[in-house]
């Protein structure tokens, strides 16, 4: 059985919401990608409940075992980082309240597993999306692509609550024993671990060109 | 009947919650007032998850008529604002979800509005909302005294929606019959208007001093 995370590149404006099932041999499949906000002209209460009954809709269609939000640090204007932040928290909050793991991601760490590469511009991670999940074309909507970037970041790396390798390493409280068994059968069959697999992609994205 | 008004001060560690009661000639008296909130040691998604409950439970018992929370542009460090931003995200859906209107007010604004001044110190906001709700003693919790200052604020000034500037200049598209009937009453038994209030505000905080 997959691991199905639900990845949020977060806004008020445009907020990506995906949901990726991840097997155990690491090959991944998109369930279902979409887009939610608002113009800057609408009131801002509406527009931050815009985004938060987006993602609770999202939540309780896919049910997903883990959700993965990109963590912006920095940004060239305040009223930015505080839409970016006001569009999280509401996230944040649907999250826990269903009681499904939360892990936060920088956009560095997502390209660097997407890509192998922690600087990939914006058109190798969609190139690299497609190719990693079998499509036909691109994501569509064009600016999907980040959202399903960083499910695949979750399931694939580091510490988080609910990915793989917070789960092989016995630091997810948050994990079924189901998702942890998965995770250890994952842990093992992926053999050679991150580096093998930063180096397939690399291999895959330079085939790509 | 007066208009009751929830203030919020936003933050993870220590959000500031008040409901007040202002009546048409302007006095006010304090409902309640509480800080909810969690240490920074504690995983995000439950931090905000508290605020969202926290803020949630408020606004459910206390059924204010309008939501006023403070806006802050400026930080020493961007975790701060991230914190503060996604605690307000929380509040502002709760508030929009619940079809109450709500409101931001800069500190200056909310500073200039209870003692006459922008500029004032924490201790004089204080003092001045312990006067005004003449309350025998400083609202406790200690730091509770903003979320109050922000209420007040928010019913005796500027056009924010639910407000009375807002209702009586016919702007506030979110108001009830009801309550735009109380805000015209108010305006007019209010007589002079913002400058002679400020005025009374700096005299009276002159003889606290």
């Amino acid at each position: 059985m997959p691991l199905r995370v639900v990845g949020v590149d977060p806004g008020l404006t445009r907020c990506g919401l995906s949901a990726v099932d991840v097997e155990r041999t690491r090959s991944a499949s998109l369930v279902d990608v979409t887009v939610v906000g608002t113009a800057s002209t609408v009131a801002l209460d509406q527009r931050v409940l815009a985004i938060a009954d987006g993602i609770e809709a999202w939540l309780d269609r896919h049910a997903p075992d883990a959700v993965a939000i990109e963590r912006v640090f920095t940004y060239t204007n305040v009223s930015n980082v505080m839409g970016t932040a006001q569009a999280m928290g509401v996230v944040l909050a649907a999250a826990a309240r269903r009681g499904i793991p939360v892990g936060l991601h920088t956009p560095t760490e997502v390209k660097a597993a997407v890509t192998g590469s922690g600087q990939a511009d914006k058109a190798t991670v969609t190139a690299m999306v497609t190719k990693i999940l079998r499509l036909a074309e691109p994501p569509k909507p064009a600016d999907a692509a980040d959202a399903i970037a960083i499910a695949l970041a979750h399931a694939w790396r580091g510490a988080a609550p609910g990915s793989l390798a917070a789960a092989s390493s016995g630091t997810a409280g948050g994990l079924t024993p189901a998702q942890r068994a998965w995770a250890q059968a994952q842990a093992k069959a992926s053999g050679g671990g991150r580096r093998a697999e930063e180096a397939r992609l690399r291999a895959l994205a330079k085939r790509g060109r």
